[in-house]
């Protein structure tokens, strides 16, 4: 009897391995809190003194960097401009308060604005001819794909015009030789995954948000995801965009091609600037063949030095078979039994981990999985664990940490960071918030992708509590700076952190990022109040 | 007995696959053409007017594209000029013309400057001190690697100052858990390569130039190579740079982290920008865990249709282990034979395909090459083959695809192109060729990167021909902007090909480019008459 019985009595079966891929197709379904303060962060505000570590600062700090600053002086909409935009977009100018509603307010419903007017265009040229108008008559605007951002990126954030890529949900081609996908900007990630695996190919990223995020949005915001660690970035996949800048200028990159030095690579510009330099209307991507074989194992460490050397040791022995490497600490556990009723399917321990295999050939990675198994149990790295093949088991398993940000919600309110550091320093960080904070904090919980050194460290209160976010911030944005990690792994900065950038970028560099929006959008018309920090806009 | 023994009777022995990754050591032995022309173009000049296909077009267009522009006014060193140098580097200013002749002449020796003075720094700082220096002054600066670009990119095409990165060779620090290397730019691939492989690591790249060339050159110029197809390119690999701004700036964009969406990704303008907007001091990386088995296959096909359908056939079946697919064509295996006396280890047919697989566990590996082999065969897809799983017949199969190029330099004088095309496009580039040239070629062959859609087209004449280059350019360049390919795949624009850049992109875009490098470097000093067209300078 091999490892992968023994692990947990589970025999071996043929599975479904394609309702893997659609499991996250749910998890839009969390709930938020409503603010009825327009124009007001929620969450992340922080009342003290930004204090600067090592990596620059801003020119005027602002009191409370999380929160809207005053609005800039755009143009506002007027019954003119409404003529326009409905001659140019008939039955596509939306401006009934109660349609804008949603559209208005980000997904965890820490951010609104009170835009009146939302545009559908569904060709490129369409686009053009909004940017082009709002551009000169000075009329902000904020580009929204499927709205699932977490920092507040994806909102008006006062009376911007709300320029959605719905309508733009058409394939364009699709090469079944090189696997290179073109398709419009507002194409909904899951419906771009199902037309693929019709074809025996698969996007290489996936999302929680696949049922509503779409691709455009995805590469606005560099979206990174858990198929990160197999695939790379969108910015070695993403092999061309076309994009309207802020005037209405249409730049065609849309290549679909594997390689290109002819010139700079200008369509990296628009990769994770969140909208702010131009909007994605169309994108060309290298998605992978669909692999034939997935499996799933759950396993339970003792201490995070354990996971650590198990992740090292997972990687030479599963080598390019490996697909995900998540963990979650016993506190998220305790939240999944307690709020969800959820079963941990191994004893107790401190640390667990799930990890995914994709490969061409099962009986291989079965194989390699039971040696690396075999391995890291008769090392005593792990001190249990289970093994999925069959499609509802692995979801099952995937649950265990995919459902962690739901069980959060349950537990009161929750302060929520997304964080790189070097992979050896992640659960550092875990642990000396809980020291730090001591009693104020109900709960310190970590997990994320340690294959990508992206903790999501997550800290919760019975309620809100302006004292316990003033012992967090900038805390947490100070530590991270020390271990030159990222204050935004893959959430982007948004509104929410702009003015946390100089505890991950220079001075420098900020600037130069301040010369190339001047460059492309002179009038700063396109997503203001994202990305970039106040003394830069 | 099996496929692997049945195709050439060799028995499968135990490898030390490592001496696959130096086969490309000595690649830098072959010859190229002196001129005693200064910076004037030998190849790629062509005295046709240029037609413009559909990109855009040169405001002004001029006769000769290929060949250098009148010197701008830039100015000339002066003995105050060496006497600050000498001061800053003091033993590292050189001057000597004969110490200076390498480095004023390119690797193909096809474009050579007169620059009188070549700076070593050893640090960011002293780069910084030098640019801001020269910037005052308004002197030209070359930025130069190992000089083993193609295209005339890392030579001075007048008198502008050489500066080296030949002493910037340190490694900084390398991460063995997360796989990242930190080092400066001026560390040779293959020393990296080495470096790495003592710690079960690979470089994530692999060229044919990786004895001479610089890793902050690889960067400058987004290299392709061997290992794209399975490691993906520069743009995802690359994490952090450091780059020298052109007024002295020092950005500091040294990330060593999977994951950063904090603002606009800067270090992706320096990457593939060839030392126009700045000049790369370190770069981090992240690098492979070295595969415990390399196998190669070589095979034949009877049609490039039965070609492209082997590589469909073997992306399914060798999957995540498939590491090159490379090709060659009859012409190019006549060459082979011809001048290097070759052997072709299986029967004669149009076409020759080169497989690599890399992977975690050598049986698995060789079982998937065997059923993948046994299913080509049998659907006769291939005709003939041989597989090598030791070292020394691993590189004796991979010398059939990496000595074509010196093969034909023996042929006479070769006009050479790097193209960008869908795959399955390719070789009717080389057959159109064939029909348009007819009698005028020698020989037109093709080889390159099927995996990657890249082919070398080579195009032989017994001398320089002034007729045979009118008949071939501007046409291999508007064939290939007709299939929206790009006119240079991994070899950058450089000064030789920088006015042929609207074949591959409009002129919107490279109009954007110019707006870039005004920005960055508005006394245009950093690598002048490089990359962009004429008319933006």
């Amino acid at each position: 009897m091999g490892i992968f019985q023994r692990l947990a009595g589970r025999p071996l079966k043929s599975m479904c391995i394609w309702s893997l891929w659609s499991r996250h197709s749910s998890a839009l379904t969390a709930v938020g809190r409503v603010t009825s303060d327009r124009a007001l962060i929620v969450t992340s505000c922080q009342l003290t003194q930004h204090r600067y570590v090592h990596r620059g600062g801003l020119g005027a700090s602002p009191s409370n960097p999380g929160a809207a600053p005053p609005r800039l002086p755009f143009s506002r909409v007027t019954h003119d401009d409404l003529a326009f935009f409905r001659t140019l977009l008939p039955g596509r100018t939306i401006t009934d308060p109660d349609l804008l509603k949603s559209s208005n307010v980000d997904w965890l419903k820490t951010v609104e604005g009170n835009s009146e007017v939302l545009l559908r265009p569904k060709t490129t040229e369409e686009v053009s001819q909004i940017l082009r108008y709002c551009n000169e008559r000075h009329l902000a605007v904020c580009p929204q794909g499927g709205n699932t951002g977490l920092v507040g990126g994806s909102v008006p954030v006062f009376d911007e015009i709300i320029l959605s890529t719905s309508l733009m949900n058409q394939v364009m081609t699709f090469d079944n030789i090189s696997g290179i996908l073109t398709c419009q900007a507002g194409c909904v990630l899951e419906n771009l995954s199902l037309y693929l695996e019709e074809r025996d190919f698969i996007m290489p990223l996936d999302l929680g948000a696949k049922g509503s995020c779409h691709i455009g949005g995805n590469v606005s915001t560099n979206a990174g995801g858990l198929r990160l660690l197999r695939y790379g970035s969108l910015r070695g996949t993403v092999l061309g965009l076309e994009v309207v800048l802020a005037d209405g200028r249409v730049l065609n990159c849309l290549a679909t091609l594997r390689k290109d030095n002819t010139g700079y690579d200008l369509k990296q510009l628009f990769i994770g600037s969140e909208g702010t330099l131009g909007v994605i209307t169309a994108v060309s991507i290298l998605c992978p063949r669909k692999p034939k074989a997935v499996n799933v194992a759950f396993l339970g460490c003792s201490s995070f030095q354990q996971l650590l050397e198990t992740f090292q040791c997972c990687r030479g022995m599963l080598g390019e078979i490996l697909s995900a490497f998540e963990f979650l600490d016993a506190s998220c556990m305790n939240l999944l039994e307690k709020h969800l009723k959820l079963t941990n399917p191994i004893t107790e321990c401190p640390f667990y981990i799930v990890i995914e295999t994709a490969g061409s050939n099962s009986a291989h990675d079965e194989e390699k999985l039971h040696n690396f198994l075999e391995e890291v149990m008769t090392s005593s790295l792990v001190t249990d664990g289970t093994v999925a093949t069959e499609a509802t088991k692995i979801k099952a398993l995937w649950s265990l940490r995919e459902r962690v940000t739901e069980a959060l919600t349950h537990e009161g309110y929750t302060y929520k960071y997304d964080i790189s550091l070097p992979v050896e320093k992640i659960y550092d960080l875990v642990e000396d918030m809980r020291r730090h904070l001591g009693d104020m904090a109900k709960n310190v919980v970590g997990y994320g992708h340690v294959g990508d050194g992206n903790l999501h460290l997550n800290i919760t209160s019975p309620s809100k509590d302006p004292a316990l976010l003033t012992a967090i911030e900038p805390y947490v944005y100070e530590w991270t700076a020390r271990w030159k990690g990222s204050i935004s792994a893959e959430h982007g900065l948004g509104l929410k952190k702009r003015n946390y950038i100089y505890y991950s970028k220079p001075s420098e560099a900020v600037a130069l990022m301040g010369s190339i929006k001047a460059m492309l959008d002179p009038k700063g018309i396109l997503n203001p109040y994202k990305t970039l920090p106040d003394n830069i806009h």
